[in-house]
């Protein structure tokens, strides 16, 4: 048997009603929004009570499928296929289960999912030709992958990695001082079990977020990289004062300053393409209609396929604030949150990616992904590589986020194909 | 003994001292922010518990000070110097006790103090004529005037006027559900009691919340009328997105339009000076450091001496609105919540206050008020008219906010002649 035919055979023994019937389990926690049609919206904030049972169905499908679950300190879900061994490292594939608030159903649940079944599929493929599995196949669900309660982002696997110390993670606090340790401790408390060894490698499909996929007509992108990302919380500071009896000349209004920021940063970003900046969070304080605002309280993303672009956006981005700020008579305070680099997916792997494609007869684009994964953390310890599926309209992180059902299928079928060449 | 002795005798019985105690008494209800030198904010939203002990404290120390005290439907708190006959219409004279969030000690508070105490002095000053009071005095504290928490603005005033009807009043909601019947029914219920006539006159003392008074160096203005006002809501609708994986030319960025718009609104008041345009609340939503904010819920508040002017920025601000929307690919909407028209005061009131400061040998200057007042809502129903009182800067509806014990003092004598005027 070659190795391309227990590719072929681990690709077509995905299970598409399988795979449905877990990704709609999941799909009904924290559903809301549901349109004429069936489709809805999914909120699973990371540590709450919606993500807890998202984590639970994905256990209770892996222990159905034979795989061995544990969970870790930060809330990590893992379901190993094979001996829980201290001599051969596992392939680990997986993706995460919390969504941002208001979200989609798609985001990090479908590579979940996806990740189970090709997982069965692929020691179904061995099975019928006979062999063992070579190493242990272990699904992980990742924490915290959107940080959208409790940045930072990617939290789960950061703390996998090792680039986020476990005390850091659990000291982390939400907007209303509530901790990680907290909010954990609500829900069944993890084993504290540390991987057995670092993995031999890290796949993750994931739902591609924007349209190239759409628009070219292909069901799967095989990733070569992530852009650059810098994150941070910005302010501006006038002083209030009446909205009635303030000619315009003496009014230091922090809003106006943040106005004009905001309209900068749109221009900051069409001015290093393909960047993207976003101003997601600004609120105006105290809130008054009849109060000219003394505070404004923001945030920035910026992003880039070039680590440098995004540093020089950076620092575009300091500068239009306190010109911004000196204009309106204001002050401009900037904190950094964090930096992710420019990460390039293992060239072996992506290249496995493709023969997997290939082999399992469906057509893959390459891509370089916008938005920061998982993957990003396990790229430094691991040769790691991604596999996108469409989405919609390239809508995300909204309940009208998308992915046919036939797309996820193919993007199950190839991530199996691609398990199967790596043990192969 | 002639008007002008008795305005003097009333002017000279003004009492610093219980000025001084009664305010600072007040000022101590709702204190926040108190710097080195012992200055504090206030923040007594109306119908907060703060609010409520602020005008059980003005009970009390009108109760003293011999009158008879009384509370209206919408807590609006009346006492009285002198029988409750349904034949004499009363004079009557006050400010509100309510602030805005995080606001100062002298907005509203001011006027009640100096109307208490400047009725005590008119009514020593006839007692030492030899002369009977020739008909009631009514020192009012009304409720609610900022509207910050239950819009409208000047709630009390408007029911008492008829302006408002007080079952329309009462069901006005804040921005959690709950309505001013709720809020009213947690402390003492009001009496029901309705006025027993229409007031003879009204006069109101309050703080500048401008820079006139302080840049002539004159303690205080007689007020010739308020600016005319338009406040609403509006709101920008795009398209929530991610904000690593959106292209910025397929994004419908909220934000993005209502920074636009803002910068606009700013245009607009210079374009038509000495009017002001201020956006007091913005808030982006879903407000995630990662999502591309789909919508944006703000405030516009138009004002002007000349009511054509407001209709012309409000057209203005529609149309810069839709302008800004088609831009980004937004829609705008705008909801108008209230018009306050121009007010001009009774000339003869504005002529008799002026007379009162010479006889009170104070100086005083003219002014139009840019701010709105309580006094807008009686203007239609008696002869009205204003005094004001410096702001040391301008500054208003801050824990700054400040004015001279000195200058509350001397508008307090101004106004006790008015009185004393009012009734020879």
């Amino acid at each position: 048997v070659t190795r391309a035919t227990t590719a072929a055979r681990a690709a077509a023994a995905v299970s598409a009603e399988r795979l449905q019937a877990l990704f709609h389990s999941i799909s009904e926690v924290g559903a809301y929004g549901r349109a004429a049609d069936g489709r809805h919206g999914c909120e699973r904030l990371a540590f709450s009570e919606e993500a807890h049972i998202a984590h639970q169905l994905f256990a209770e499908a892996a222990r159905e499928t034979g795989l061995t679950v544990r969970r870790d300190r930060i809330g990590n879900t893992f379901a190993r296929l094979g001996p829980a061994d201290r001599e051969t490292a596992p392939v680990l594939t997986g993706s995460h289960l919390d969504t941002v608030a208001a979200g989609g159903c798609f985001d990090g649940a479908a590579g979940v999912v996806c990740s189970l079944e090709a997982v069965r599929a692929v020691s179904l493929a061995f099975r019928e030709s006979g062999a063992a599995l070579p190493r242990p196949l272990e699904v992980v669900a990742w924490a915290n992958e959107e940080g959208a309660r409790f940045p930072p982002a990617m939290m789960g696997s950061a703390v996998y990695a090792g680039s986020l110390p476990i005390e850091a993670a659990l000291s982390a606090t939400d907007s209303e001082g509530i901790s990680v340790r907290d909010a954990l401790a609500a829900r069944a408390p993890g084993e504290g079990t540390q991987p057995l060894l670092p993995p031999a490698s890290y796949l993750e499909l994931h739902i591609e977020q924007g349209v190239e996929l759409e628009a070219a007509g292909v069901p799967v992108a095989v990733v070569d990289g992530v852009q650059a990302q810098l994150a941070g919380d910005w302010r501006m500071i006038g002083r209030e004062a009446h909205a009635g009896a303030t000619p315009m000349e003496r009014r230091r209004d922090a809003l106006l300053g943040a106005a004009a920021l905001i309209t900068e940063v749109s221009g900051i970003a069409h001015a290093h393409p393909p960047g993207v900046a976003t101003v997601g969070k600004s609120v105006a304080f105290p809130g008054s209609r009849n109060t000219v605002p003394g505070l404004v309280e923001a945030t920035i993303d910026l992003r880039h396929p070039e680590e440098r672009a995004v540093r020089t956006m950076a620092a575009d981005f300091i500068r239009a604030g306190e010109a911004c700020a000196a204009q309106c008579g204001l002050s401009f305070e900037f904190t950094e949150r964090w930096r992710s680099p420019r990460v390039t997916f293992s060239p072996h792997l992506v290249d496995l990616c493709s023969r997997a494609a290939d082999a399992a007869g469906i057509p893959a684009l390459r891509l370089f992904s916008a938005a920061g994964h998982d993957a990003v953390n396990l790229a430094p310890i691991t040769p790691a590589a991604m596999l996108f599926v469409p989405s919609t309209g390239g809508v995300s992180h909204h309940p009208e986020e998308f992915t046919e059902m036939n797309a996820l299928v193919q993007g199950a079928r190839v991530l199996s194909a691609t398990l199967a060449l790596l043990l192969g």
